[in-house]
Parts: structure tokens; C-alpha cells; sequence
């Protein structure tokens, strides 16, 4: 694709942990551009390259570490033809800022959780339901542009591995979480809270697991999304881990399972972004690793192919069965697919699908 | 009691974690006076200040300090005229001289694994099932002495929090669980392979825990324990804390239940220790947290009261319903309640109870 | 001592890190009774036990756990006839309250950096230059009370172990640190920043060190302190480490040296808190290890006996000796010997010696 | 280069941390090939992918993931017309091996510390001593191959520093270091030992620093070197890092000099490897960062470019003046620039210089 003709984007909330990682992974992008960083008022008008304190492996990439920081507004969007903003802002303050750009034309790619809930925004992830894009529709009915979000962090890893599971029937979803401190943000948690420790709260991130599995697993009925009435419960825990979310997940299943069935229908599990070869698109959105004690978040976080979806990938291991009862571990990288990785991806779907001109 | 009236006791493995905590914790103890050390030959003839790296918590105790290390055998403990033998030693080395002890009239208290399915050794957890050392009698037909096992260090939490439970009617228990390193030894766990990850396998744990609880929480019957048909499942990960487990637990009630009522079952439970005041007793043996954020393993680790049973109190917070569905996290010290506590627990019970003469 | 005539002390910044080290070690206290608990406006009207997070072992000590904390400010010690406030607020706000408490008649025993370079504060440590008292005649010749303030917590450790080599006349000191978390207070360091992770940069801490180590070691010349002319330059780390600063140190003697007589003047020295049996001074303030891979944060940091004066004593280990250089590794416990402790050794310094009345 | 052309070496020790960035770093090498790869007999008869528990970044290259493990013999070079051998084994076990593959003809880059202090074997660090690389030359006239040793870990980051500073006259050299985990191995270290902990000694290491600085910085006569004089002390400690030895550095210089032209002369260096543009040669050996809180190792432990010189440039921060003295800091990766790169790179020097044929 001619550089010309790239799509303008932008990135709200750029220089924390999340927007970092959209900086990161939309470097080189074939489609898109990024044109606009934004950033609170103490960063604006700085360099990128100066304003950050860049955490995401590697230098800031030359090609945005020259941009100039803006104060976060749409104006700062408006101004320059973009057409897509990535945010990665904190979900207390993206209402106003998001809504706004949505009223102006603009495609806002979301990761704040604060829209989640709306019958009208889908929660994407596009091997999981990639017909949910539709729900924009009914946003673009009154309004120029549209918001899609993207789900909490901990609940793409699930999703993706339940999402094959579903054809075996799933009664119940039990999931306990082993958490790592990026997904609290750069300044989120204290070292003194977490060095040798475990703290077993977050707030509100099993609820929302719960409701954001329900939704994203639901079923799009031309104009609204009918929850998935999933029996689920989540048990969340921080642990002193930097990148990479571990789950211990226990299904209950309607009736008695092939173990290798069901081994095999994750690590073949493909979705619309293979299919359509979306650029951030990993290989295989589920590994299967046979290693008794893996996967662990420092040998597996990064895992998924090419190189531009290294993290892209979750990693499914120790699969057991009893009787009913499946059990398997699952690791997912919180700030790419869980975060910055899946916006894009649900950017490079909705651009192919024609929703972005 | 009069020092000179003490019971006579030797600590096998000395010089290994669990080692430490029974001669730190039998330092100054009411009835027991600690005669003999043993510990490899690579220990042994040594003082027992120089063999041992300390690691459990100020210095070595000055009544233990002098001794001198023998190596592991029968014969250091029978030439001594000692009563009881505390075992630290690896299961997988444990078996004959158990045995021989047990043969020559010593009560063994084992913190191995090797003899827990024995249907003649009873998994005893004083507060649980205290009935169990009964069991000891079978073994008293046959030989002079006898073992008595202390439980895996994630179940010994994971029962004392289901004992006062099950009145309300337990149909199933899951747990996860997040380890300390020290449930490893001394030497157990390399640190390229914890610091700053989580390892989701942990050798035979999650058997162990099955298989124990079901043990201990079965029920005497004249000479053997009936096991409780619980549906358990447990899913178990080493975390980079270095003391205390901490579990997730879901359970499936039977019925509705009262969520009040389970916090004050949990709250108020005393078991035999208590009522006989034994010296290593805690007050209570579950303390119930209503911080939002706790229990955490570097704040609440060693809980209980008084001094001498610091460590023996387990900590259960973030008690939840769900219908019939019970979700709570409880934290227990592996080398304390989870081992040489117990043990010692164990010890002070069958000396109460007429088997230690 | 009757409790009725104990003296009646106060804590300023009393839920913080330091501030509960107070509260811990003042709890019980021969001398001093805690009557007094100031915090922010956040923390204001609760009960103690309510308004602190607990982070420094055990649980809230009952005697203060019931005291309704205030917002601090000098009535709130007025009102209550207060002789001693600790200070363990920070150095931007402590300036005009504790003036103002100088002013008005109370001894200000503070942990803050900002007026230890006044010419009429002494920095003290008891044990180095409890000569350095005499300072606070000047101060009682303007106004009623005083302030005598702690040195930073490196320092505190760094100049215990040069006082008894001082006669062997030390030419040079270079320090290189291994910093605690805890040093940067409850909520000083952000998880990320440190977690398997080394910062090689301590705000304004190599400074510090050099300053106070020249007044501290300087000599008391009627009305002021003379600064020892000491060539010493620090470089300072963070380590991830929860409690206590390991300290990497190179002497360069002004003559050769014995070895053997340098260790036995660390372990044999004692000061004026020994000889006048403190209630928080340790038996021995230095002790010498050797053991070859000694002293250890986790394993040394709470050195000192008796069970009062735990964490007051430094641990030095790995003397060596190349011609006229000396090296050795020093531990201190960051807020107990390097901030608390001291300051309550100085209060009990000042109050045998007849400044607080 | 013709694959058909390459040089095909082997690497002994290929399982550990360092033969797995041998591996790592050798796969597509534009002049070498992997032929064999030997490890103990437990691991040999095993495809490499299946022998080794990989750590050292991203998946086992498919280049090697087939090639079948053998144990450790000259034979298993021999036998492959291997030229060139990568040695990653203990010091231990290499003397009879290395120099059995030395007499029959193979060019031996040993990581081990064996012959480090042989007269007739160079310890060469390209950049900075390349000259030395003719110390071969003896060994040839009695053999027909030879061994060129890699610094210890340390020495290497520190040298390299040091190498463009000693035209400004250093007169004394002070380092206090802070290193990782893997410099110990993949099982050198248990957790229990450093989970928050720092470990102040490291076996023979500070005898490794003090003299092979010297040597490598020693001048070439002909026939041999003669060393620098350097007075160098070092003070070695292990912290909770995973990769990455920082070096806290003190310079005693000769006489006044200049920050900024030091600044320089370090950012500006370069040597042999840059000139003569060797594959594995970091574009600029040393980086000068002006973060003041700089190098770290999670952040910097990478520097380097381009992408096959990740890990072998250092980085120096912090620089400071006072008088006569300078200090700074330094980061050092300790298992590609501090062993595996460095032998690489030595070999490409080698191979350039017309010692393999």
C-alpha cells in the first residue's frame, strides 16, 4: 500500500503502558499512520521520543519519536484527517472525549472499559465475533462515526480459549487469575504492595470478566447483542509478574468429551482474521504447548507469528479432564492482546469489512 | 513441668526448612526437650549452629545451637532414650527408618508424604479430626511405636477451612492455588525459574490434595478411616513469594446457605487444641478478614496467637455468594501450619491423649 | 516506672512506614506513652487501627489501636500536654509544624531531612556523637523546645561502622548502596519500576550521605559543630528488597593496618546508649559476621537483642584488607536503625540526660 | 557468503543459559554454521529442540531445533570436519576436552575461566585488545589449533569502559557490582536465596575482575602480554535480576580532566570489530545515556544494533566529576556481551584475521 494512501490514525492516553504498545505495534504498519499522539497536559508539546518513559521492549521507533505531543482533544484529531483513534485512556475521563470524536466522524478504537456496556458498542475480538461489528450500524444511524471497544485484558485470553470449547457445550466457566502488575499501568501499583507477594483483589476485574464473556460470547440479533447466559465466576490475583496474565480455568462441560477433541479444536482454532489475513492477525490465535509445566509468563508471553503479532497468541496448557470436568492453564499478554494488539486487529477488520473510509 | 521431665525428642533432616521450623518452634516448648539432631552425613559431627543456614527467622536457638548433628539412623535416637521423632526428611528416603523407629517403640510424626494412604496411619490434623489417632492403636498391635503423618502444606489450610463448612453441606470444592517457593526446600526451585513468573505444575500437589482431603476428612470406623466422597479438584502454580500458600476456593453448597452464618462457622470454629489448651495451639485457628484486599502472604503469613503459635492461624478473606456457590481465598504458612506446626500439633495431642509414655 | 509518670509523646505522619515503626516501637515503652497520633485529613477522626494499613509485622500494637488519629497539627499536642513529638512526616511539609512545636516547648525528636544541615540541629546517633546533644543549648536559648534530627537512613549505618575506625585513621570512603524498597515509602516506587530490576538512582541520597557523614563525625566545639573533612563520595542503588540498605564500602587508611584489630573494634564498640542501658539500645550497636556470603537483607535485617532493640544493630561482614585499603558489606535496617529506632534512642538520650522534663 | 562456504562450528555445552545464545546468536550467521552440539549424556541422542528448556528469548532457531544432541567429545567435532568450536561448558569439566580439540586442529572460543590466566591464551575482547589475538601464534608453533578465552561477565562490561578512558591517565579503578541470576546458570541459584534478597559474594569473582583486567589491558610483546598494573578492587553482589550485571564504577584519574571529552571518548569508541564490520559487532560498542536514572537492567540489557548485535553494546550513565575522580555507571549483558557474543565475535575476528582456514 502506497504510504499516501495509509490511514490516518491517532493515539489518545499515548505515552503509558497501552499506548505504548499501540505506538510499538503500529510502527510499519501497511495501512495505517499514525499522524496524531495525544497525551495529558504535562506531556503535550514535548517530542514523543522525550515525553516517554518507554517500557515496551527495544527504542521508541524512529517513526514516532519525532511526532509532537498534544494536549488530548478532538480538535487535535480534527485538525490533521484522521481517521481512527486508538485510546488508551483511563476509563474515568474517555466518555466526554470519546462520544465527541464519534459525533465527528471518527472510528474510536477503544480500550477504556467505560463503553462496554452499551447495547450499541460492540466488545470485539475478531476470532471470537466478528459479527458483532454490525452492532456499528446502529451507531453510524446517528452518528458519523462509531465506538468499538475492546474487551478487559484477562477476558480476551478467556474468550478466545472458549470460544472453540462452545461446540462441546459448556455449562459452567470457573477461572482463577494470576495477574501481572503492567495491567495496573506504569504507576498503578506500589513496589512495596506486590514485591514477594500476592494480593488477591482487583478492583472490579471479576465482574467484569463475568459481563464482558456474557456479551462478547452473545449472540448479534440484527441490531443488539444477546448475552451468551453463561454460568461463569472469576477469582482474581496480582502477582509479582510484569507482563502476562495466567489463568487457571475449569469448565464444566453438558456431557462427556473427547480430551483430544478438544486439544485439537484449539490449536487448529482459526477466525476471521486468518482467514482474511488481517496484518496483526497471529498464525494460530491459540498455542497448545504438551510441556507439563508451561505455559509461564516469561517463557510464553510473547508467543504468536509473524513477527508483528509476537503476543497476539495465547498460550493453552496442562488440558486435563475429569469426567465432565476439563481443566487447562492459559497466558495471555494483558497489553497486547489483551489491550493494544486486539484494538488494532479490530481496526484492521473493521477497515477491511468497509467500515472505515 | 520440670524440665528433667520433659519428653525426649530428635528432629530428622534438621538442617532443611522444615527442619528449622520444628527446632525453632520446640525451642523452650513445656514438654518437649530436643535431645538429638540428625541430617545428612555431609552435617553430621558438626554443631548444629555451624551446620545449619538459618533461614526461618532470628538465630538459632541457644538450647539447640550446641548439639551435635548425627547422621540420620535408628540408633541416635534409641542410645538417647528418645520418645518422639520429628521428621523432616525427604519421602523419598523416609520409609525405613520411619519403619524402624516406629518398630523400636518411637512415636514418629512425619512431615513425609510416604506414608499418608497407609490405611493404618492416620493424616491428623488436630482440630479436624482429632478421631483419627485412633488409627495408631491398629498400629500398636503390631509394633511398639508408631507413625502418625501430618498432612500436604496446602491441604492442612484447605481442610481446616472446609471442617466447619461441611455442616452447611459441601457437594464440591475447586481450588487454585499460588505457592511459596520455601513449600519447595531449601534447594527446590532454581531462581531463573520463578523470579518474576509463575510456574502452573507442581509435582503430585494436586493428587495430594484430592486424596488427603478425603482422608482427613473421612470418618473413623473402628479401625480405619472411611473416606468422604468430596468432589475436589485442585489446580496448583508455584509463585515468587517465599512463605505461605495462598488458595482461591469455590465451593458448590448443597443448598442455600447463609453467607453470615459460613464467615461465623469459619470465625468461631475451635477443635481439640483449643479445648485442651495445647501449647502450640492457636486461640483460633481461622482468622476471617474483612479487608477487601487480604489475606496477602507478607502481611498475614504468620497468624495466630500467642508467640508459640504464630504461623498456625490460617487466614481466610473476600468470603462470597453466589446462589448456592461459595467463593473465598485462604492463606496458610507451608513450613508452619503446612509442616513442622502441625507436626508438632500432632505430638502435643497424642501425648495429651496417653500415646506418648 | 509508674505508667503515670511516663512522658507523653506524640507521632506526626503516624500512618506512613516510618510513623508505624514508631507506633510499633514505642508501643510497651518504659518511658515514653503514646498519646498523640497525627496523619493527613484523610486519615483524621478514625481509629488508628482503622486508618493504618500495617506493614511492619504483627498487628497493630492494642495500646495505640483504639487512639482516634488528628490532623496534625501543634494543638493537637498542646491540648494534650505533650513533651516529645516524633516526626516522621516529609521533608516538604515538616518545616513549620515542627518550628512551631520548637517553639511552644516540645522536643521534636524528627525523622526529615530538612533541618539537619541547620547549624543548631545536631544530626545524632547516639552511639557516635551523643555530644552532639549539647547543640539544642543553643536552640533553648530562642525558644522553649527544640528540634534534634535522625540522619538519613544510609548514613545512619554507614557512620556506625566508621566511628570505631576513626583511630585508624581513615583517609577515604567510597560507598556503593543496595537500597530497600521501603526506603522509598509506602507508595514511593511504582511496581514497574523495580521488579527484577536494579535503578541506579536515589533522589538527592549520595549527597545526603556525604553531608551528614562530615557533621555527624564532626567534632562539638562549644556552640557548633566542626564538619570532619572527610573525603567520602556515595553512589547509590535501589534493589528490589523490601527492608534494609546493604552498603558496599571502601576505606582508605592512612597508614597500614591490622585486620584482626579493625574487626575487633567494630564488634567490641559500644556508646553511650550501652553504657547508659537505653531501653532501645542493642547490646552490641555493630556485629561482625563471618560468614562469607554475609550480611543478607532478608536474613540480617533485624539484627540486635534484645527483643526491644531488634533492627537497631548494623551487621558488617566481608572485612578484607589490600595494603592500606579496607572493604567491607554493611546492613542497616532502612527504618528502624535508619529512621524509628534512632529517633527514639535520641529521645531516651535526651531525656536521661536532662533535656526533656 | 555460499552456505556451502560457511565455517561449520560446534558449540559444547549447547543446553545451558550460554550455549543457548551460542545457539541463539549463530542461527543464520551470515560465515558460520552449526553442525554440533554437545551437552552431557543425559541430554544426548535428543533432538536439540527437544534437550533444551529454552530461556534465552523467542523459540529454538528451526536451523538447530533438529540437529541431534551429542555428548560432549573431540570426536563429535572431529568426526563433522567441524573448524571451530564454541565452548559454553564449566570450567570444570573444559581443560581436557578444550585442549584435546586444540591439538587436533580446531580453533576452541572458550567461555570457561580455565586458561584465562595461560600465558599462551588470550583473553580476548575484540574492541579492546584485538592484538592480542596474536598470543595464537604460540600455541600454533606447538599445536595445530588453539584456544582464545572470553572475559568472565563482569571484566568484559567493565573493560570496555575502561579501554577509551585510559588515555586520560586511571590511576585506580573501584567496582561495585549488582548482577543477575543467569550469570550464575540455569540452576546455579535457588530462589530461596535471592527472592528479595542480595547476596553480597560471588565465588571468585572478584579475583576474575581484578586480574583478567589487567591482562586484557595489558600490553602485547611479542610473545606474550605483560600486564597492566592496574590498581583495581572489586565488590561483587548478587541481586533479584534476571539478566543484566550494572557496575557501579569509581576512576581515580591521573590528573584533572575533562567530563564531556570522557563523555565522548566513550560514546565516540570504537574498535577492531566496528572498522572491520564484523556480523555480530554492535554498531557503537558503548552507549552514553543522559537519563539520570539510566542504565537499568530491564530497560537497557538489550542495547545494541543492529538486531544480531542485541546485547552486545554496554551502557554508561550517570558520569560524574569531583576532582580528580570520576564515576558511573555501567550495564552489561552478562550472557551475550559478557560470554556468548564475545566468543562469537572473537571467532568472526579470527576468521577475518586468517586464523581459520
Amino acid at each position: 500500500m502506497d504510504k499516501k494512501k495509509k490511514i490516518r490514525v491517532g493515539v489518545m492516553g499515548s505515552t503509558g503502558l497501552v499506548g505504548q504498545q499501540f505506538v510499538r505495534m503500529l510502527s510499519g504498519h501497511p495501512s495505517f499512520e499514525v499522524i496524531t499522539l495525544t497525551a495529558s497536559g504535562r506531556s503535550a508539546g514535548k517530542r514523543y521520543g522525550d515525553a516517554v518513559e518507554w517500557l515496551v521492549g527495544g527504542t521508541v521507533p524512529e517513526d514516532t519519536a519525532d511526532l509532537v505531543v498534544e494536549e488530548t482533544s478532538a480538535e487535535s484529531f480534527l485538525k490533521k484527517d484522521v481517521k481512527i483513534a486508538f485510546s488508551a485512556l483511563p476509563s474515568a475521563v474517555c466518555r466526554d472525549i470519546e462520544n465527541e470524536l464519534a459525533e465527528k466522524g471518527i472510528g474510536v478504537f477503544s480500550n477504556a472499559s467505560a463503553f462496554r456496556m452499551d447495547p450499541e458498542v460492540p466488545v470485539l475480538i475478531p476470532e471470537v465475533n466478528p459479527d458483532h461489528l454490525r452492532l456499528v450500524r446502529s451507531q453510524l444511524h446517528r452518528r458519523r462515526g462509531f465506538i468499538i471497544a475492546n474487551s478487559n485484558c484477562t477476558t480476551s485470553g478467556l474468550v478466545l480459549a472458549l470460544k472453540p470449547l462452545l461446540e462441546f457445550g459448556i455449562r459452567r466457566v470457573g477461572v482463577a487469575t494470576y495477574q501481572a502488575v503492567s495491567g495496573a499501568g506504569r504507576h498503578g501499583l506500589a513496589s512495596l504492595s506486590i514485591l514477594g507477594n500476592v494480593i488477591p483483589f482487583i478492583k472490579s476485574e471479576e465482574e467484569k470478566i463475568e459481563a464482558e464473556s456474557r456479551k462478547i460470547l452473545g449472540t448479534f440479533r440484527g441490531s443488539s447483542v444477546e448475552e451468551l447466559p453463561l454460568d461463569i465466576h472469576a477469582s482474581c490475583c496480582r502477582v509479582p509478574v510484569r507482563d502476562g496474565h495466567l489463568e487457571s480455568v475449569t469448565l464444566d462441560m453438558a456431557s462427556d468429551f473427547d480430551l483430544n477433541a478438544a486439544r485439537e479444536a484449539l490449536a487448529s482454532f482459526q477466525g476471521a482474521p486468518q482467514r482474511m489475513k488481517l496484518p496483526t492477525a497471529p498464525e494460530n490465535p491459540i498455542l497448545v504447548t504438551g510441556e507439563i509445566d508451561r505455559p509461564q509468563p516469561v517463557l510464553d508471553v510473547m508467543a504468536g507469528r509473524p513477527e508483528r503479532a509476537e503476543g497476539m497468541a495465547i498460550t493453552v496448557g496442562r488440558m486435563r479432564k475429569n469426567g465432565r470436568r476439563m481443566n487447562f492453564f492459559l497466558l495471555v499478554h494483558n497489553t497486547i492482546r489483551g489491550a493494544a494488539g486486539t484494538c488494532i486487529l479490530n481496526a484492521e477488520l473493521a477497515l477491511r469489512s468497509g467500515y472505515i473510509t
